[in-house]
């Protein structure tokens, strides 16, 4: 199976791996018993891997295990937690004893990685997710001036993941060479045998076939796996792949390759039975019950002021073309601060980075999936990443986002070419559901910028704040509404229209704002005097100062949103009022209620029901 | 470049191909200039493949092109969709006066497909999403008995997307030999050169080892293609990939492999200098302003009544469990239903269809976005899919999801493990924004059952309904509530609890409603009376019944879901509440406010706000 030349190696290094592979069995078994839950057959066939990775080829500092400077690895495979806890014991970064407190509430060990963990740079569990992140690791490592090296462990069965080949094509074409996956091959998926089975083959061509070089190993062959990893060292011009045969349930020989034993916890007798083939074993250590959980987890790195926005009021200028102009700004005063590109950067105005450093933008070309998870990987080096492409696009990362969420992760995310406004190319290009996505992601801070001075400020402020961050911008050129020393305050929103007679108060952002203001225009002219607020900051949401607003406009509320009904502007609205204590006298909500189509913008404005017109309508309605 | 012998074709039927092609251009460049926007350049390097392809390899009937027995196209590079346009025009679909609506607002031809085009399947224009249609497309016809044979036309560029190689995978793995990607390789990008340019050495590799047949081909040389098509109809043992030499723009000097053109019309001058350059021109056919739309769209097929729940009321089920024996009646009755897993159908339960008929489940392994794609395909095919994963894993393919609902597909998805209550797996395998990802698609019907009778008539109800139903279920057993013979009207709620002195309402689903019975003995025991409502539908809801409900509990309000306060039942109930003019006198929404961690199922309730014991509290602080 192994080409790779052995002699290098020394026994008794080999004997140490295994007596490491086989207490890091000892470990998930127990654990994972005790737990009454988890994944031990997912641990003893990467026992081996594991253990070469952590106890032979990995350079890190276990009291600061998630330093830029040292070796990380990613497990893909989260559902394996139980085996990299007891590496990351074993190696010192917390005691041993910890790992009997596995999946309890109280602590840190949950039943798949999170950052929480020190030696854990992003939550898993949600498969092919790793080799992206890893990329991002390492990248980091690169950008940041060190030759650390990364190893992302991957079961078989999630190499159907889409995003590992993203992954993969990204990272060799990107000259990631400190990159090294490590494939678990046992065959096994959870339901059944995997797509390839042992057909390791497979595995070399599809790695070869993104520019990879190929270790094919015999994964439980201690010695094999370590003198892949050396192998690894030597390959300087592209990343490696290991991919390893084994056996899920390996070292056990009632689990050795047995179906039905996936996600299932060995009995207490079952367990004894286990032990009694692996030799000699630990006592339990009782637990002291301290946290071991990491103090802190990377935040945004502050930065000097970048120069202010610049726009004459007479300029029509994109919020999208705003968010580019900020990131050239940003870039110059915040060295960590980069660009992340799905092939859209020409559109989002990414690529204005580039006009003064072209190397602060990552081209990711079309795999959003791969730009997210990857962005997370550079955030956990200490990186700000901007990743950007049209707001609909990102629903094709949404997964990603969401482990972003649990990998408390504060990378930058900008959606362009939000709603019916972006006319002709249609629904297919149109984010209509990025509010609702964004906004159901758990301490998530929601911009939706007006006019290019709020755009601008709004992305220096997304650079700031910790966790993830979402820019909605939009495609149409629109006016100015603030001038350069406008201040934007999170929670908040601005009055930009108002008065003692006001009979409503019309709630918008972004194009609607616009549309609200005609609207205004039009009301005033038939007598009807009308408050408009610009909802420029949609999550989080100060409920009592806004009921307090729209008290002003005797309690009554138009809400108006490019963008679906639920989940959007309205319904934030309502839910903030209401968790205030108050609710509208008299509401319309105005949205696109069905797939919209193509066409102008103004248009499909008007059609789908967000238009000035609209609004005048739904305002006299409430008179 | 390409090898394959074009002896066996007359130079006439070449000849025709290449004024096909032709034509095409001139189509595409005169609809794109006469819209004002579009992408002529990325029709142009793809003329010779939609010729060949639509005048020389594939068999339909113009007047009915979505039959099951007919060859299809999928244009998975949706934005040349003129190109497309002009090849079914010129096929006899529509007239070719037709072409020059692209893109306005009262045509059917729209920026990118959509089926309400007759010809096309599925929307196109997310990338990277047309070889997984066709592969359910291709699946489609097979399972019909068809030998109808599907061709999928790809950009280079989308070739980055994770998912064209989920999709290959599967294609090769599952057999759909009768499946033709075409590809479409211009080496231009949008913003700019692609990944591998025009190594077209690598798209070999690459699709070789997905186990494809490939040929490379100049996609220029009408001969060649056409050869290369004749030769994939004598590959009987795998599917075939034509990866195909191009250069954007070709076939007019000043737009040939020119960067900077993606998306831009050309003006009325350049067009005029174009067109000189392409040779006799038709005549510009004054369009009639008659919709070539289709009439009606593919929806799920009526059957008969599938065998009634049978559980005794002392049955602890989980509605996980549930879906499975429904899914298994269905299937009994319905030859069209078929399950649809990837690599989890034992924690699903799809696997209960296996039980009477192993081929009624179509394997995917973890591939959820090839799931979802191939799920519409076989929709397209008449075919009532039935996806189903973890809830938090079809966040993976809400891209996928939102495509289907352009493509106005009758798809059915079940996302199982819903939040916190599945316990100590923890945060990353618990669907807690399902709700705000399915009730942001328009026309989705969204079902959350809380018992195993519920749960099976639901999923009856969803294989009836058109539009995409989403049925959300839990990991845990819970008791029954509903006799067999209950009914589940949509939309609809069950009020479970009540009396003429209810002094607050409780909406739950779900996990909740189980935790709201708790809560209403508990406030019983205390002397307070409430009503306990079971929102069994969380979309559509009827806003005026259920505010008349409300009003016999004081018109106060205890909302609690286990999922994120945004986008859920909270959110749901205060928008229908507010549509219909009514808002709650008190209000407590308990949800979900944080991302959660590991621990026992009753743990998590308690610690995450939405256990019993919080609903007493909060229904006491509105007393």
């Amino acid at each position: 199976m192994s080409a790779t030349p052995k002699s290098s190696l020394q026994s008794d290094e080999v004997k140490l791996i295994q007596e490491k592979a086989r207490l890091l069995r000892i470990h998930s078994l127990r654990a994972t018993t005790a737990a009454a839950s988890g994944h031990p057959t997912s641990c003893l066939s990467a026992a081996e891997l594991v253990a070469a990775t952590f106890f032979h080829a990995m350079k890190f500092d276990p009291a600061n295990p998630n330093a830029i400077g040292g070796d990380r690895f990613v497990l893909s495979k989260g559902h394996a937690a139980p085996v990299l806890y007891a590496a990351l014991a074993e190696s010192g970064v917390f005691p041993v004893s910890r790992l009997m407190t596995l999946r309890q509430v109280t602590s840190e060990l949950e039943g798949h990685p999170t950052p929480l963990i020190p030696g854990v740079d992003a939550a898993t569990g949600s498969l092919g997710q790793g080799l992206s992140v890893g990329a991002g690791l390492a990248l980091g490592a690169k950008l940041a001036g060190s030759c650390a090296r990364v190893y992302v462990l991957m079961g078989d069965g999630e190499m159907a993941e889409g995003q590992v080949w993203e992954a993969a094509s990204f990272a060799s074409h990107a000259g990631i060479t400190n990159l090294v996956a490590l494939g678990d091959v046992n065959a096994l998926g959870q339901s059944q045998r995997t797509m390839y089975k042992h057909d390791m083959e497979v595995y070399r061509l599809k790695f070869e076939a993104q520019g990879w070089h190929v270790e094919v190993v015999d994964g439980h062959d201690a010695a094999a796996v370590m003198a892949a990893l050396d192998k690894a060292r030597t390959i300087t011009d592209r990343p490696t792949a290991i991919m390893a045969r084994t056996f899920k349930g390996h070292g056990v020989s009632f689990l050795n390759d047995k179906d039905g034993w996936h996600g299932k916890p060995l009995s207490a007798e079952q367990l004894e039975k286990a032990l009694a083939e692996l030799g000699s074993i630990p006592p339990v250590i009782p637990d002291t019950g301290k946290s071991c959980a990491r103090a802190s987890l990377p935040v945004p790195p502050d930065f000097p002021a970048p120069a202010a926005p610049e726009y004459k009021t007479s300029d029509q200028v994109a919020t999208r073309e705003a968010y580019g102009a900020a990131l050239r700004k940003l870039g110059a005063v915040n060295a960590k601060v980069y660009a992340v590109d799905g092939d859209v950067k020409n559109s989002t105005f990414s690529d204005a980075i580039e006009k003064d450093s072209p190397d602060r933008l990552i081209e990711g070309f079309i795999a959003e999936q791969n730009m997210v998870s990857l962005s997370v990987g550079l955030a956990a080096q200490g990186f700000v990443p901007f990743a950007a492409t049209f707001a609909c696009f990102l629903s094709r990362a949404y997964d990603q986002v969401r482990m972003a969420a649990v990998s408390r992760s504060s990378i930058k995310l900008c959606g362009s070419h939000c709603g019916v406004s972006i006319g002709e190319d249609g629904p297919s290009q149109m984010g209509l559901e990025d509010l609702a996505m964004f906004r159901a992601i758990p301490g998530a801070t929601v911009f939706y910028p007006s006019d290019a001075v709020s755009a601008e400020r709004l992305t220096e402020i997304a650079a700031r704040v910790p966790g993830i961050s979402y820019i909605r911008t939009s495609r149409p050129k629109t006016a100015q509404l603030y001038s350069a020393t406008e201040e934007f305050p999170v929670p908040g929103f601005k009055v930009l229209r108002q008065s003692a007679s006001d009979s409503l108060t019309i709630i918008a952002a972004g194009i609607t704002v616009h549309e609200s203001l005609k609207a205004y225009d039009a009301l005033r002219a038939k007598g009807i005097s009308v408050r408009v607020v610009d909802l420029y900051c949609v999550k989080p949401l100060d409920g009592a100062k806004l009921a307090a607003e729209i008290r002003g406009g005797k309690g009554k509320l138009v809400t108006v949103e490019d963008h679906y009904p639920e989940g959007g502007i309205g319904e934030a609205v309502l839910s903030a009022l209401a968790d205030a204590g108050a609710s509208p006298i008299g509401l319309r909500r105005l949205a696109v209620e069905r797939v919209p189509h193509s066409g102008k913008a103004d248009e499909l404005l008007d059609k789908f029901g967000i238009s000035a017109a609209h609004i005048v309508k739904a305002a006299e309605s409430l008179q």
